[in-house]
């Protein structure tokens, strides 16, 4: 029988989704809790890899086992034997036609940034930082010009494996949170960076995303936020076609995988709600 | 001259705040990074000590030095000697009556907690954890039973160094953040888990707080939320007066140091707005 997992993990200690064969990836520690449960060596493969850095808030992984559990035991006996910052959400079995990625009908993910003149302490690893204030509405107006079936090329990693880089952006959200104006304080004032801390948080729904896709829009992203390229500079980045177009790729500690959207059919949760909440 | 400075850290990797004899404390870090900035040895004294694996969002101490620089240097010199899990935050000189314990009026910390039938993973070491559905009405009525001046000696460590048991607690909010009923899943209905995982924010407010008073009341909510004790026990508890009477002390992984509360006229931030959006 095929079992679908929901699968969460903080990035921070791990080199990325993908299994290596000197190990520490979050498939490497995945399988080896699986097949500690099931005492049979379990293969799985995920909706979307992760780099290393990148957290999971919702990956969705399936496998095959002649296993009979109740699915919660799916969840429970792997979560034993994984380390403490990567946890199996819930199980379900599913048809074998159902295929983690295949049947995957589009990704979200989001990146959370903190502005601030200080760097991240408390949040460190989990935000991208940048210390100069950013226009939302600039970003929300750049971020519209991608929305639609577009060739990314010009935001597409060299080493990305993907057969075509046409993709269809269906949603990106430029959320702003905190820091809201105050009376500002004579620190504030006399110093270079006289603005209130706040978080930004950025949402993307795609059919699928390339390569350091996301990390790469979002280097463009914030140099308009910053005010040093205009909205409709990203037109040009997405007509040249070119990845030297585009702007450095950025940090990835930011960017959380919300997880993929899958037809009602199966029956598969499409959000981790309570990770809403994460800034 | 005497300056104040507001610093945030992830408590996880520390020993708490006071610094020890073999280091690695949060006040071991920034003493050796302000005093590597100031080129002369720097003692710092603090609003509030946290314990091994407490979090900081607005720790405020302060220290004298000889040095003449522009407040944003206090900030910038030291940070780059500290772990990226530790920042100061801002600086400020302030008057020599100053003093970051004496002075606070009052003190705020929040604690959070993941609801959840599966163990944090992205979040370890910064929720505490409960996997039984919590009542907060429950928990809300309990925690009215705080306010005002008490003898909160049942909820104090046998270690607390404090001159008297009495304080004043002006606030306890008790807040939910996701969660929020949806269509169960199959595999929510067949578990013995079948609620949907949100976080719990309790927010602190009191005139101080003796050691472990807030990990100690977090005990006795949860058991009130959980339904194992009625909201009136409360007040049982705190009439024994006798550490007996209370809970189990809750695991610090949740708590957050929001910071102390000073009168006006010092000028000084009340609130780090940014941490806000922490769930």
């Amino acid at each position: 029988m095929r079992i679908a997992l929901g699968v969460s993990y903080n990035g921070q200690a791990y080199k990325g989704w993908q299994s290596q064969p000197d190990g520490n990836t979050v498939q490497d520690h995945l399988e080896a809790a699986l097949g500690r449960f099931a005492t049979h060596e379990v293969s799985t493969l995920c909706a979307g890899r992760t780099d290393a850095g990148v957290h999971g808030l919702m990956q969705v992984v399936h496998f095959d086992t002649e296993l009979q559990r109740a699915p919660f035991s799916w969840v429970r006996g792997p979560n034993a034997f994984l380390p403490p910052d990567i946890a199996v959400q819930w199980a379900h079995p599913v048809p074998d036609e159902f295929h983690s990625r295949a049947s995957a009908v589009a990704r979200r993910y989001a990146y959370v940034l903190l502005q601030s003149p200080v760097r991240p302490s408390v949040e460190t690893g989990r935000v991208g930082w940048v210390f100069h204030p950013l226009n939302g509405e600039a970003m929300q107006r750049a971020a519209s010009y991608l929305l639609g079936e577009h060739d990314f090329t010009s935001f597409r990693a060299s080493a990305c494996q993907a057969k075509s880089p046409i993709k269809t952006m269906q949603g990106i959200d430029v959320i702003r949170r905190g820091g809201k104006p105050q009376q500002p304080l004579e620190i504030e004032r006399n110093s270079p960076h006289h603005f209130t801390p706040c978080y930004w948080r950025f949402e993307f729904q795609a059919s699928a995303f390339l390569h350091h896709m996301i990390r790469n829009i979002m280097g463009c992203l914030i140099l308009v936020g910053q005010g040093l390229k205009e909205p409709e500079w990203i037109l040009e980045v997405l007509a040249a076609r070119s990845r030297d177009a585009a702007a450095p790729t950025f940090s990835p500690d930011g960017l959380y995988f919300l997880g993929p959207v899958y037809d009602e059919k199966w029956g598969l949760p499409t959000r981790a709600p309570a990770y809403d909440w994460l800034p």
